[in-house]
């Protein structure tokens, strides 16, 4: 097998055999095959695309690439789940701890944040003393014991993915659909998940700009869970306005402990119930979508979703007094409101623009080794279809350098927009993608 | 600028400035732009192709990004001329001494041969003492003084080209006619030409298998010429059977003197006036086709062909008595003649199979540090459209070792068709492809 025959294959249109990609994969991680010629199939498959069998190949044989976690210690369905990004997601500091709490063991490893897509683990970090580097065997053991663990990613997982992903990046191949759709899935199930539930965001603040693009990922993400038997399925939801109020680590954990507790924004609430109801029927808890949001509803308002929350700080050396006294956080120093220059409604909130703000104010890094402000970010006062007055708060800018306050406001300029006329209803959840029977 | 723009640009069909596609060559060539970032430009390339103005530039910046020849201490314009390769295409070897002798002075710089398609370099060293290693002096001077010197390829001309090469070779990148069209030229305006004549050879034996790849290969090209102010003219010549007779380095050099002295294969004369009789009209010798034909034919008649050559064969240390004496060149030990099975027409010579069968024999090579052996190769007896007898001889086989002449006969298994019906008329010359005025 020669590398050269498989990238002139892939660039007339063919279809590479399961044992081509292995080589592919093998050949590519080893060094054996250069980054020059990976470079070009990869573009070649921007132009021409992968099969089903082909994108679950190379799923396959990206998670085989280096160390797998084997979950099976751990009883029950393992159900993972993962966001393509956006502004405000804090969905995963309330879901992991939800359906842990309702009998999902979530064993979950989670990224830092990169651009203005934070990362879970960074939010995390938020909680005095709170550890995200765990050894193999305290992860499993904190999971079998109280039901839930979120550490940093550990280990060489998925190194064939890491090289791949680093490589497109700078050759403009980024944008290839089966080579996302395979990326996120094969670390996925590197990860140890049986079944996987895919929050597939789209809009302005999103990496997918169009429904369609969503449902083109969703569908080959979904498609590949059905080639290599996991369960899966997307749900596609809004990216265009943040998600919830907040934006900003510690302010995003506070959002998501109230809502945990049942009292969190409409938005990030639906959210939530939607997605960890899917996980609880993709863990075999419940025979229904309905019946699992029931189950979730009666946790959070019974406390012991937060108490989940606590049990996990606690466990990973955290702080659980500051889940129970929200005071207890980090906090900004400057704090400056936005107000509303007319009456109106809130047509729009550009979710890309506050995203830029909360990394420039500090909360997100640019590259790898930025060091990030946990306590810095935004709070929004008001959402999309919100009527307001002239001098209303719109949203208030948390900062800890003058400096930055006034560069993120310049970001902010023109984000916010307000029309006499209310728009029309802004959706949530476009769409769920699910496997086919 | 960044690589990754540029790559991004013309992966989504836009079209490169000047400075972007000098950028590029520049940083290629320094080992800036890395060659992973080159191949996916590459397949970027091949998949949306590049408009007439981006492959001048590419042109350009690759016959600029290393040493350039000056030949404009010698009067008179010069044309180069440039064969895309093929089985028993000894063109260059009449071409250069005849219009040498009618007037144009030829400074040729000339490659070896790969794969079946042979090397004008390696077939002047049939002649014993012959030098393809001269100094850029010596050079101009032989030219200056006779008017015709053949030289290997020296120096370091067009670096970026022999880079990308390199790299399209690996990365099934070769296809990309803009990028095949501005290798090919960037190398002739290295090398000092004011005009050059195509030869693009089309059909089993050649790079382009059908006249409509030949074509646009054709067109690619003299657009560049037009781009670059270099007048252009590309014949497209037929490459199914061999062109001549004799396929091997000395057998085509004794071929070459026989056309030379007017006594040649009808096909390889006929096309040696065509390319011939251009080249004059680049050269502003002659005012048509038609005066530069009467002009070379007048010349092979006289002698004076053979003479020029035997002239150049001198100046760089051959025996000049070879060209008289064709008897003196190399012979192989081995003659064996493959013979007809059945009465009929020859209905198809495969010059693939042909072009292998010499490899095989030694008068090729596959890699570039290969040795060859100058003596043998083959000699067809009849061509495509000739009747023949069960029992006469086809072609004969020239071999120094018995077992390459046996892998060369199984090579040729199957290359001669022979049927009662003769074929229809076998064009030579499909088609000129002229700049527009």
């Amino acid at each position: 097998m020669r590398m050269v025959d498989m990238i002139a294959k892939k660039r007339d249109g063919g279809e590479l055999t399961t044992e081509e990609i292995r080589f592919l994969v093998e050949g590519y991680t080893s060094g054996s095959i250069p980054d020059y010629q990976m470079s070009a199939w990869a573009m070649a498959v921007l132009f021409r695309g992968m099969t089903a069998r082909e994108t679950g190949d190379l799923t396959l044989a990206m998670a085989g690439s280096g160390e797998q976690l084997d979950l099976s210690s751990l009883s029950g369905v393992k159900v993972d789940k993962h966001s393509t990004g956006g502004v405000g997601d804090k969905t995963t500091l309330v879901v992991a701890p939800l359906v842990a709490a309702a009998g999902i063991p979530v064993a979950k490893m989670s990224g830092r944040g990169l651009g203005y897509s934070g990362g879970t683990i960074d939010k995390l970090e938020s909680f005095s003393g709170f550890q995200v580097e765990r050894t193999r065997e305290q992860f499993l053991q904190q999971v079998h014991d109280i039901g839930v663990s979120v550490i940093g990613q550990s280990g060489n997982l998925t190194p064939a993915d890491k090289k791949l992903y680093a490589l497109r990046d700078v050759t403009a191949t980024v944008e290839a659909v089966p080579l996302i759709a395979s990326s996120i899935m094969s670390k996925k199930i590197a990860a140890g998940a049986d079944a996987i539930l895919l929050d597939v965001k789209v809009g302005k603040g999103a990496f997918m700009k169009n429904l369609e693009q969503a449902e083109t990922l969703a569908r080959a993400m979904v498609d590949i869970g059905s080639q290599v038997g996991r369960k899966t399925v997307a749900v596609i939801s809004d990216m265009n306005q943040p998600l919830g109020f907040a934006v900003g680590n510690a302010l995003e954990v506070k959002e998501a402990i109230e809502t945990l507790a049942g009292k969190g924004p409409r938005d990030l609430t639906e959210l939530v119930l939607a997605i960890g109801a899917r996980m609880l029927l993709l863990g075999g808890l419940v025979a229904t979508v309905e019946e699992g949001r029931g189950k979730l509803e009666e946790i959070m308002a019974s406390g012991k979703a937060v108490d989940k929350l606590a049990e996990m700080v606690e466990a990973q050396g955290g702080d659980k007094e500051e889940v129970y006294n929200l005071e207890k956080l980090p906090k900004a120093t400057l704090l400056h409101a936005i107000t509303a220059k007319q009456d109106g409604f809130i047509t729009d909130i550009d979710a890309e623009a506050v995203g830029h703000a909360s990394v420039v104010l500090g909360a997100g890094r640019l590259t790898k080794e930025m060091a990030i402000d946990l306590a810095v970010g935004l709070v929004l006062h008001k959402k999309r279809g919100d009527q307001v007055q002239a001098g209303e708060t719109l949203v208030t800018v948390h900062a800890n350098q003058e400096q930055l306050l006034q560069s993120a406001l310049q970001e902010l300029e023109g984000a916010f927009q307000i029309s006499d006329i209310p728009p029309g209803k802004q959706t949530l959840i476009y769409k769920i993608v699910e496997q086919m029977r």
